[in-house]
């Protein structure tokens, strides 16, 4: 089964997530500067989620690249990654209005199970390509993705004493995927 | 005629159906945990039609596999099941609002008249390839699209009895479509 | 300049505009079926809507099989046409929502629009491939493109004798258009 | 790393932003002409951020025939860019509801990043193909770049003096960039 139409489709729901987030920023009622000072919070929840979604797009294109083929099993948990993507625009609507211990949690709740269904969807690729195959030696024990759940699942519990130090989780989980993960691309280079 | 951009515009729509269905999820009015409690049947009617969507982009894909060229009626038939696949967003929010007799009634329709519009492009799609074609030994006699669509039938009628009994049965079809129609792969792996 | 990214952005832009008119469908305020009655004519227009993109969609596909290059005038005469088009989604919620005189002549003038739209890319195409090339050969003088731009015309001002007489006419333009054009289609299995 | 998937992303997201513009165009309150009134600001919002949007496709589609292979950077780069494109939608509604100095300054803001952004990624792009690529041949200095970016800042300014003449900058900016770039094509064509 080839793989081209499972990134397409990928590609399409993370173009579509990434953008209908932006209707959120709804028109602000007069054109005065003042009439953007309640927008903020929704702006940062904005630019955090789009870093977000871009660093799924861009790991998502690289861990493709190793891909030689897929089976029903990595259609469903790419699929079920999706799914909790999906989710991002609800949450970053609710956390950019009404940034409290809820919400905040929630929002983390959400990024911890794509995180999880993003594990999933490596593990799937790894059995159906084989233990030696480029793409398990590329990733080896992924421990930048289990890094990342340990972070999630600690800022879900913070937010309910500091959202601040909740959200700073957030951005820091960020930032470590921003650093780009050259595994794949070394591997494929060599 | 290739089959290419009828995929990719096919893609293209399906994706676009199962993101927007989350603006139904509007952001809650208050931070608190119980602002979610309204939203609860409005998150498992996304649930349930999202994996809907999953399925038949997932049965379109495996389906195109097999398919070696199109015609106007081919185009026209996938046309019209991506007519009632785009109603999907509308009868979601619908009976996510209200879990009652008339929208659950009306989400099994739209289902069943998706069901139909894709037992009507398998058949065209059979007709253009023939009798001895991979397509059309594949498919058979289609006997689980068939069986879809007198369970939707039955369950349309229960909706005016139990709306509980006619969700649980489109949860019924939906498990039934997830565990992988092999039909294709195994005809196109000999 | 290759033409894959031109007919991959078209697809694009065509799949969102026929997928959000059907946000314009809102959940209705209870779950009784009175409760559809007013959305009747907006779901008659997002039908007649659905139909016409899907033509434009179809003519698309079949013209660009023709199409060996693009330049600068091709790609302008295309994203003028995806102009007139993405304005269907609001002509079709007005009509839906106010089936009166002016709405229904907007209708009629948008699709007039997007009519002279696809001729002038029509010209376009074939004064860069020249008057001996396939695409030219097979549009000839593109009279059912010049004639539903008479019936649009017609339409408009009889809108404002009778809106119903005018809808019809867009009907008979779509019917007229749903008859597969196989000029193309001829030409290239030459 | 290949660069289609880039390309099909970017598609996508410049699909979505230039259709969802459209949603601010809200159904009139009846079906009079004069309905129409209050939206002709937003209309006009509409058409040029279309424009601006459109020549944003077609300079990344030139650029992008011209590109070999892509890196960590330059995916950064393009989903910086994608990510002042996404903001356009939001200033244009803004702009077209209150057409008044601060709406009028942040739509050049928001026009000027993403004019910014694009520079950027043209400097990533010739930083990975080297100086004497094809890319940085045909580039040069991107002189017209440049200028809009002057120009963009100037117009910011007098926003706060005369809002007409800022638009009127802005306007100015586009027909600049109608005129099409033969950079890329001349030195692709020799």
């Amino acid at each position: 089964m080839s793989k081209g139409r499972l990134e397409a489709f990928s590609d399409g729901v993370l173009a579509i997530i990434i953008t209908i987030m932006v209707l959120e920023l709804r028109t602000p009622e007069s054109g005065d500067l003042s009439a953007l000072v309640p927008l903020a919070p929704k702006f940062l929840s904005y630019v955090l989620s789009f870093i977000y979604i871009g660093i799924y797009w861009n790991n998502h294109h690289h861990l493709w690249q190793a891909v030689k083929g897929v089976n029903g099993a990595i259609l469903w948990a790419n699929m079920h990654l999706l799914f909790w993507l999906s989710l991002i625009p609800f949450v970053t609507g609710w956390m950019g209005e009404h940034f409290s211990t809820t919400p905040v949690a929630f929002y983390g709740l959400v990024l911890g199970l794509a995180g999880l269904a993003y594990y999933i969807l490596v593990r799937a690729l790894i059995a159906h390509h084989g233990r030696d195959s480029l793409i398990a030696v590329a990733i080896g024990k992924d421990e930048k993705g289990l890094r990342s759940l340990y972070i999630y699942s600690a800022a879900i519990q913070l937010a309910f004493v500091s959202h601040c130090t909740a959200t700073g989780l957030y951005i820091v989980v960020a930032i470590m995927w921003l650093i780009p993960d050259r595994r794949i691309e070394n591997k494929l280079s060599k």
